[in-house]
């Protein structure tokens, strides 16, 4: 059995773990205070190419999500986020539940339409309605796409207009990143975004999300909100440890290189087999569109997600890769899927 | 100038006045503990023809909105509501602000679509997602339109199979209840729904809806939460006098039989005049559609909501009418439309 | 039976009824727009000395304390308040509903002592605790206490000094300008406070109480939370109507007067029967300490309310006049006072 | 530089790194579906002798608290606990942000007074305050003193009468079942309290709880809670892989023990040198009183927290020892501290 679920099956890298053992018996300050969040902290910043930026280590995505959003928003103000976004469908009603609106746009391949936050902003006029204060975008989106630089400048100039903050869930952003086409850099999204995260889980960490928040209006006492909604760890230095690492000798890239790489190996396979994609994705989650029949066949011997019926008898499978995906296992799985297809 | 604007911009039915003027210097308790609100339940438990409710005065609509819906709901659970629905664009995100999510559905006509409520409860299906746990509905609806016996039973059979309570929110229910072509009654109203409000401050009272639980689930320490959301008046009374006044000699239905026949009567005028209608509504909410001209025109004389673009020169309008109207009104209209649209 | 329960027992003032049948059958703008509400806010700015406030009518108490506050805070921000302060006890944790913490300050006598805020302001030091953000008074207390101006000035310079904003609920703030011996004025307040409200409901109003905001930090989209905590009534003039003829004349003032007249009658009655004061109350709210036994006895004439118990035998007693009680009714309470005693 | 500042300064007990290591590379379901949260699980029943509990895993003890109480009460219910209480003090405003009011109990030893519960459930009487509904405690307290048997079970019988649920905070319980004097076991926890956690972060965990619930009303949808909250970490099972090596060949007591054994080296330390304990703590944590000046000379060498002002010239500090306190650090810490009180 061997399974293409999701890019967080597994524990972390094997150098982070060394780094863990490392530092294991040794003290240091409790909640995030130590010295390999403050290291980690450097490191990022740099990356990012902001001694500005204010890094929050918080130990998940949908917690990063929540303590974004509820943070920046007073009570009355609503975040806009494509209908596939998780925010809008995957977090149980995790920006409802601190009081805020998530006004969904439709969205096909996970992306944001422009036009519709400008109409969505147009449209919201008066006292008797939310005030839209924030875009959420994700990239990779949901469904594996990714955002060009110039699409995300026109949402920028957009947000400027209308006042929203802009704010990127970046939950698998390595693999953007790590993407030969793409041309959205680290230092672009630093200087475009009020606040994003920086994914560690589905990367390689043992646990933990990178938040950065670059504007200044939504920096202050933020670690009480940490605290707040139960996100401050009493060790939060293992989340340091694990960006430390993977912020070292770019450990960051090459992890979602290989899940890429991996994903690339699935793609073509699905391809050479005739399968068609859903959409086109060209980082780690693949998404195509197989029988019923085959997807039970699969399922023998295969853990893979099945997203949301596509017809009667076809459904939308998501196949995810990771930097622990072996080159075997996708052959493997080659000559399993063209058994099931016969 | 004379408006169309909504149904609640008089005071109230002479005949509440004198009641009010009656009871004015009488001391009686606080909080909605008096004998006035005390008869006014009486009378509506009458009216539908259920003993066993709980009838609860309340100030507004959005309110009971607030109420119903948070108090019923755990706090990983959502409301369904038709994308015109109240609480999805016109409460300032209420809901939301109590924890909740709306989930919302497309509709054109402000009904809900019993297939699409089958839908999101088959798509909910575990942790990672709200809980969809309360259907919302309202009739007539925000565009006018009403639902049949029919649905409203089909839309009961649905929620008993999901596990949904069905709400229904009567802002202008008298004005369903006064069309001749309407078959459900408030009878059957009380049989199929779990809790609903029947609207005062739209149909001739100064203030106050009357909140009516009638599953025994969501009854017990209701009035904790009308405390806590702001919703008690000390002088509570003034919404028992209101209703007891309106549930004597069917004086609520009188009040919107009169709204409706002047509605008929402003629909007849714009069907003279060729304008078209958005939706065919049979209650006292008109929806048409004018040139833009025409709209500035008219607005140099009625006021009236100029509800969405329709498309580049024309918009969708909305004309209510009241207890209070007068038929001179409707046909001083009649003859500045015509020239307008000349 | 007459009751000395509340002062909110009866509907309103006759000349505030006068004023609802003129204006009964005249259109005007809903939600708080029209011609009454802004006639109304232009007197109380007046009546205040600032130009500049804003002043929204607001339909109880409660809603104005929940909008006050929960407008004003960040989501990690507390409010300080007397052990005693209506949001402490009697709201059903509105506050707390809206995610704020209250601090309480243990009071006796129901006012705040300034060394327990520069306390509580030095213990709250970093992100592990709430951040204390408001100071919350009433003026009277809920004991019918009143402050001086130097006490209220000392209370604004530690909240400047801690960064506090500094809030009064006047529910009967007219009881405390009418006592002669009072030397905090409307301006007075107005300059201090960074936002508080003058009661209608308790004064003579038929509901609705005046929310001024003086801060400028605390202006921006307030219409916004009035509509989303379900207090924007849509017959919003109804509450103009009330302040327009309260600050007409002195009316305010003279209903309170009384008030505090027949309270002083009252007072002077329960000293010369030897009853004893829980407090020494200059406005409109009396309470003596009387034996359970003679409470039972005064039951079956009269309303008042037991407040709390004071030892085995004896409970803390509150008895409130109003605009509205009779003379004559505090002679026969008299009477049967000294009978009760015996 | 040595610390007593806390128990979670380091890494995790040795036999965690192990199975930590030996499963990385290993896939297994995420979101704490997997077979480690499955194998702890059920070792934790065995442990308290109740197959028929829910256990679940949550990163640490504030998101405990607020997934226990937030889920369990109703909007108008509120959780009363003692005023030194973690959630009364020490997490921001966590429960207050979930809607919920803290009565908060005075108490000098960390212990809830029942007395003091009985009172607050007989004041709360109506709607207009909240209704207390859950009783806190926590075991050890936050000042290290622990409840007996029979402490609990009177507390358990006032819960009863007054329809309260009873929560155990569990943050470090293997300190009170390791201690020799301790009569209250797991068992008996598990059949007095409706719901608690047990504390993996302050035991030598990497990080982590065990939230068991035992009460079935309390069950229901639990996970969609810790979705919600932001509680449910992708990877779930390095939790479930920290409590199954735990509870095997009770290394949880055994690492308890040593915590404790240090503790009451360093508690002899104290008494040997005549410095004066605030509390008498039998657990890990060691509460006394010190002169300020020979604060800031230990302060050179050694972390610890200054709790609270005691006089003009003392301070209260705590001393916490853990799972790795070296016997040698205690021995040095004597001379240190001989030297500092000359």
């Amino acid at each position: 059995m061997y399974s293409f679920q999701s890019d967080y099956l597994e524990g972390c890298a094997p150098a982070i773990l060394e780094e863990l053992i490392k530092a294991n018996s040794r003290q240091s300050e409790g909640y995030g205070l130590d010295e390999y969040c403050a290291e980690a902290g450097e490191l990022i910043k740099k990356a990012i190419g902001r001694d500005d930026a204010d890094v929050h280590f918080i130990p998940g995505g949908t917690p990063c999500n929540i303590l974004a959003i509820s943070s920046a928003l007073r009570p009355h103000e609503a975040v806009i986020a494509a209908s596939t976004g998780h925010i809008s469908v995957h977090e149980t009603g995790a920006i409802e539940a601190t009081g805020h609106k998530v006004i969904e746009l439709d969205s096909k391949d996970g992306k944001v339409n422009p036009l519709d936050v400008i109409r969505v902003c147009e449209e919201h006029g008066d006292e008797h309605m939310v005030k839209p204060r924030m875009l959420f975008v994700s990239n990779p989106t949901e469904l594996g796409t990714i955002y060009t630089l110039k699409e995300v400048k026109l949402l920028r100039e957009i947000c400027n207009r209308y006042g929203l903050y802009f704010y990127l869930d970046g939950a698998r952003l390595a693999n953007a990143l790590a993407y030969a086409g793409n041309d959205l850099s680290l230092e672009d999204i630093a200087d475009i975004f009020d606040v994003f995260y920086i994914g560690g889980t589905k990367n390689g960490a043992l646990l933990g999300e990178a938040l950065v928040i670059v504007n200044d209006e939504l920096k202050p006492e933020f670690r009480y909100q940490i605290k707040q909604k139960g996100q401050m760890l009493a060790k939060g230095r293992i989340m340091g440890i694990n960006f430390r690492t993977l912020f070292t000798n770019d450990l960051y890239l090459d992890l979602a290189k290989h899940a890429n790489k991996t994903a690339a190996a699935l793609k073509y396979v699905f391809g050479a087999l005739n399968v068609r994609e859903y959409v086109d994705s060209p980082t780690n989650q693949i998404f195509v569109i197989l029988d019923d029949r085959v997807i039970d066949k699969l399922h023998e011997n295969y853990g893979f997600l099945v997203w949301r019926k596509y017809d009667e008898n076809r459904s939308i499978c998501r196949f995810v890769t990771s930097w622990n995906t072996r080159e075997e296992a996708i052959l493997e799985f080659a000559q399993d899927l063209r058994e099931a297809l016969k």
